[in-house]
């Protein structure tokens, strides 16, 4: 349930939030010219952390009215709390803290030291040039929001998903599932989707078309705050609006619509009300028309409607993980920011099922000492920063909920560095108690920052047992677990026992509806039953809304002790819960490199671990002796099951060499003159370094298959075997 | 394009047709008894040609009558053809030739060397009781067509899907994608699956229940003549329709379902008309429902329209082939046969794009020799059997159509038995001239023999450049290739030349539809307009259905000549296309087996490369000194990415073997005192032979991951470490 904050907040606030994505109109950040502390060529994956971390001294006086504003509304929003203030009044405090965050971290962001900048136009051209991935349908006209995955971004999605299962699933032994797409109504009503997974919007109404509401209302107040002959006054209240839009009503917005007379910003037409848009695609499964389906919003509900049989696989015991990766779609009314908000998406996510009473993790332990950025909900409130905290340290002292939770918010972040994340880029933010579902009991999202801002890529919540219960009561089907009690107890039951005979006889088709409901009842409702049968000699039942007449002779109480050895209860479910697409797109703006002093070159420098192709073979020239080397590397290569490109086009080594920089590609062998000499030998370049060594061809494939695994570190080749001298630059200045 | 044929028929017959599988309530054929030679627990994967190729003479004379029957019957169809019979005529007949052929087929299954029964029920309920895939969303009753596989489904299948990918796309060097599930209108009405992707259905008037006709129409007339009161002309004329169905159109349908007055069958209501019902599942794509758009039903044709970024990405050169690995969706009118016709699938296509003028293939040298069970169009318009040939031999003779076609037709068996399928139940079965699309020259499906008959589970066909002259006619991107002429050549122009200006003064808005519409013109066109404009001084053409008048003054003619220098041309397509989950149906039954002199413990024997976990570790009791030798094994194995599980319940050991075989797990590890004593070492059991050595610690993990990854046979095993003695029987009886 990656994104379910979204789903989530609906369930308290009636309609969807963006809260962690920056809108791109965002009055406070240029987006084009994003200062951070990387872009050249250095490896930043070793750990550090930079940003919104250490200010220096002259930095945090800047910042410091911005923090204290932060905490003065954060105090208010307590204190509104603990005086019991209307949910109302509530809501608009917390969405001017947001504001006073948001102008915090920005005001950070641009206060931390600059070593570049960051193009995103050069790295989206890179990305469409050698097809990572670009617009689906394109010859078409394309879609908003949907993408084709090239073989570059196939590739790489390909090996972030193989590093995700043998991560997650192979190490922590996880049940994985691969549930149906196609999703009938009841399931996404019982989970909540289909009547609250809805934006609101407003159509222009002569030309039908569509504007996400709180994106309209923000854009034109803005440009009446930006009109010159606006007085100070209006300009003002406008303002105050878009600070306030998020803890808005569909009325509250409705009203500012009126006041202002918006109108559709192109053609300025007239606009309807505004309309709640249910964001799940739906269609009808089966022929008849009658079965409505949708696509489903997230994978996770595919896992609850299996806990049965995966209990059962799982021979009964609680802990276990189960865990899907798969697509799923929302119907965006105007998706943007590329990768980020799109209408079709693959997501991995894993639900942790625990005994609500333990949720201690038996491997806590090997992940005690992992430092983690953590940026407390304590924190937002007060206009602090995220601190670096060990995660045993902060489960210690409570900021995380459970052992269970940080120990999937620390494998998480080790996963996410492992395949490429800039660690001084991620942190992990807590939810604030109004962002968060109400049946959850802790979130914590981690975000990368980008040149949109700090986006959630992954979320990771303790759900307790909502989406189980919320199941159970739609199907009656108990998704229960059990555990045996230390010593088994007598407890009384009492229940309505019905008289099936004179029921069937006197109610015939009714009668089942009627026994299920009986049997339905809790004990508050079995006696006041029970009263009303012993005070009227009978009692009225509902059947749907139909009231149905039972009589003494129909049902009667019976009371008794019964001993039970077991305890039956609705497991927690803690959800770590990924997004693919935005994780590879932070992984593209984190290892987008120049080479020092050439703007020309760019390339990624993505660990050989997700680096779609491990490595390159490149003869010198077109000589055609090289070509038996270039079949024998390439086989045994292909052998090894290391994933290569042979590029024999002409053009300088040096040109070549860029463009397998520029897709990636870790490490690349270069066949020349001397390869054709005994004992035959070849160079193999690393593309962070550019540094050669000269390698015998018959240890070569061995070498580029550890490398590729990362069974073996560059470094440890470099003291294995003999430096190659014809520098690069050289090669490079000959193109 | 798997399962391209149904759509191809549509193109020529109108509705969609379901050839290869054998409907369940097929008149002929007992399918809770089907007879074949295996059943034991010896391993058939070596390769065995017995079913339907070699029958002893005594079958064959049993079956003369019916091969002459289906000789006599194709004979019929090719005069027909050579006299230029009407279409009707020549369908009417190949629907004959197909029942005749189909009662050969069942018969030559009858009269196969029975050795065991094959027990569907048995498989059906291990498959469900340890969840390999079960019904999706049962707990709300369901809906058919729709599976969801449970955690030994899902490995098995991403291990499916992880062989194809290191033997398809790694080995051959494919580029895969990744595309958009949702498709937008017209690139699917360019496609043909708008307007054809059909299947006739009728309703029952009252309750609106829906059914697929022809399926109706036959479970009607079979009842009818099975009914004793039936008159034997009846009777006579209710097969006759049955047999003809096939080739029948909607009114000849109509006039069935009247004649008979056959009604709902359930109800006895009355039925609709026929209707066509597309089987896409439709949706609306963002807010405004303006946007129409479709669940793919296959993955190709998002390749077809990246083609010219591939193209790019490969460097402009031809042979080059993409490849897709995705869901597609059909909404079938009433699923059935589990696993075999179903809503929502995983499908795995290649395109290989190549000159349409050289479709040799470099590797074919290294497949020339594989023998394959192919069945020619030719053999099944005589009423033969299948042949056993070498690819080399069928590319030579012209059986098959060109090299490339043959080296995937080779690499396809090559994959299907590595992954598990017995070679004595795959053909290769050519589409005969009728069933395939107009406008492909060749088809093959691999097929596998089930339970259910012969199923296609891979398609094979040389496409030539359909989907690309579509996409491109419909789009005016052309979707061509290039190839450098040997020498420059000289080709005259002809081309209507509009006077921008004057256009654009006279018709303003339609002048760019005008400008396009005189740029599109063939050279005929053009010819016919310039003597239009000549004779009449003006001409008149259509702006989609306005007439538009361009006068001498808005356009003229030129003609020159060019000097050329490469030839453009539309690449021609072979397409080998999986249907992943019919696949897996066919492992399955392939796979499944009864341990000799025990029904009640049946196991899988799929190959390691596939088994959904590689390793068992099983303590031999409870002992708590056992603990830490099964830690670290479970390390080691994790850490050499093998899958595994251990098993530490109570229960003896070979009610836990039991328990491993079902789910298909090759490798069991048995800890036992001899364990704790050094030199330490374990007992590692085989599957399928129930043999077992005795094996150092230290050496066990890397041992039982080359027997995973195929690195090393059991037999080599064998030969290297001792026997261990104590016999499975033992302990078995132990139980």
């Amino acid at each position: 349930m990656f994104f379910r904050t979204v789903c989530s907040c609906l369930l308290i606030i009636t309609r969807r939030k963006s809260v962690h994505l920056l809108p791109s109109s965002s009055l406070f950040f240029n987006k084009s010219k994003f200062y951070s502390s990387w872009g050249s060529t250095k490896d930043h994956r070793n750990f550090k952390v930079k940003l919104s971390l250490f200010m220096d001294p002259k930095s945090e006086e800047i910042l410091a009215p911005f923090r204290a504003s932060v905490k003065e509304q954060g105090d208010l929003v307590r204190s509104l709390k603990a005086d019991g203030a209307t949910e109302i009044e509530i809501k608009k405090a917390v969405a001017e803290l947001k504001v006073r965050k948001k102008i915090l971290e920005d005001k950070e962001l641009e206060l931390a030291p600059a070593a570049a900048t960051f193009d995103r136009a050069k790295m989206e051209d890179l990305l469409k040039r050698r097809f990572f991935f670009d617009q689906s349908f394109a010859i078409y006209g394309g879609i908003s929001g949907q993408y084709d995955f090239g073989p570059m971004g196939c590739a790489l999605k390909a090996n972030m998903l193989n590093a995700w299962r043998k991560f997650f699933i192979l190490e922590e032994q996880m049940l994985e599932v691969d549930c149906s797409i196609l999703t009938p109504e009841p399931v996404l009503k019982a989970s909540g989707h289909v009547d609250r997974f809805a934006d609101l919007m407003v159509k222009d109404v002569v030309n039908g078309e569509c504007f996400r509401l709180d994106h309209l209302i923000k854009a034109a107040l803005e440009n009446i705050a930006r009109d010159k002959k606006t007085s100070e006054e209006v300009r003002t209240e406008c303002q105050d609006i878009v600070i306030k839009l998020d803890g808005m009503t569909k009325d509250d917005m409705s009203a500012v619509l009126k006041k202002f007379k918006i109108r559709s910003p192109l053609t300025g037409n007239e606009l309807t009300e505004p309309i709640e848009f249910n964001l799940m695609f739906g269609t009808q499964i089966g022929p008849s028309g009658l079965i409505k389906g949708f696509l489903r919003p997230e994978t996770a509900q595919g896992i609850f409607v299996n806990f049965k049989r995966l209990l059962e696989f799982n021979n009964g015991k609680l802990p276990f993980a189960a865990a899907q990766i798969g697509n799923a779609f929302r119907n965006e009314i105007s998706p943007r920011s590329g990768l980020i908000r799109v209408r079709e998406f693959t997501m991995a996510e894993i639900e942790h099922f625990c005994d609500p009473s333990d949720k201690r993790h038996n491997k806590f332990k090997n992940v005690r000492d992992t430092k983690m950025l953590l940026y407390s909900a304590c924190n937002q409130m007060d206009g602090k920063s995220a601190e670096l905290k060990t995660i045993g340290e902060a489960v210690d002292t409570g900021l995380v909920a459970n052992e269970t939770l940080g120990y999937f918010m620390a494998r998480i972040q080790t996963y996410m560095i492992r395949i490429g994340v800039d660690p001084s880029r991620l942190r992990f933010r807590q939810h604030m108690s109004n962002e968060m579902a109400h049946y959850a009991c802790d979130c914590w999202d981690a975000e990368c920052l980008t040149s949109y801002g700090w986006i959630e890529c992954v979320g990771c919540a303790d759900r307790a047992a909502f989406d189980l219960s919320q199941h159970s009561k739609a199907t009656n089907v108990r998704l229960m677990a059990e555990k045996k009690l230390p010593q088994p107890k007598t407890i009384s039951v009492t229940e309505i026992q019905p008289n099936k005979p004179v029921i069937g006889k006197t109610f015939k088709q009714k009668a089942k509806a009627i026994v299920d409901v009986l049997s339905s009842y809790s004990i508050d409702e079995i006696m006041s039953f029970k009263n009303k049968l012993e005070a009227d000699k009978e009692a009225t039942i509902l059947i749907g809304e139909e009231p149905i007449k039972i009589t003494q002779e129909m049902a009667s109480i019976k009371m008794y002790d019964k001993v039970v050895h077991v305890d039956e209860f609705f497991p927690s479910v803690i959800e770590p819960s990924f997004g693919i697409g935005r994780i590879m797109y932070a992984l593209f703006e984190h290892n987008f490199r120049f080479r020092e002093g050439d703007e020309q070159r760019s390339f990624f420098a993505l660990p050989p671990l997700v680096a779609p192709i491990k490595c390159s073979i490149l003869p010198l020239s077109s000589n055609a002796e090289f070509e038996p080397f270039v079949i024998k590397l390439s086989n045994a290569l292909t052998n090894l099951n290391v994933s290569h490109k042979v590029d024999d086009a002409s053009g300088s080594i040096g040109r070549r060499y860029a463009r397998t920089d520029e897709i990636a590609i870790p490490f690349g062998i270069t066949i020349d003159f001397d390869t054709l000499k005994e004992p035959y030998s070849a160079t193999l370049r690393e593309r962070d370094s550019m540094s050669q060594l000269r390698i015998k061809l018959e240890e070569l494939p061995g070498v580029v298959a550890d490398l590729a695994d990362g069974r073996l570190a560059w470094s440890d080749a470099q003291k294995k075997y003999p430096k190659f001298e014809q520098q690069e630059s050289t090669k490079h200045g000959e193109e």
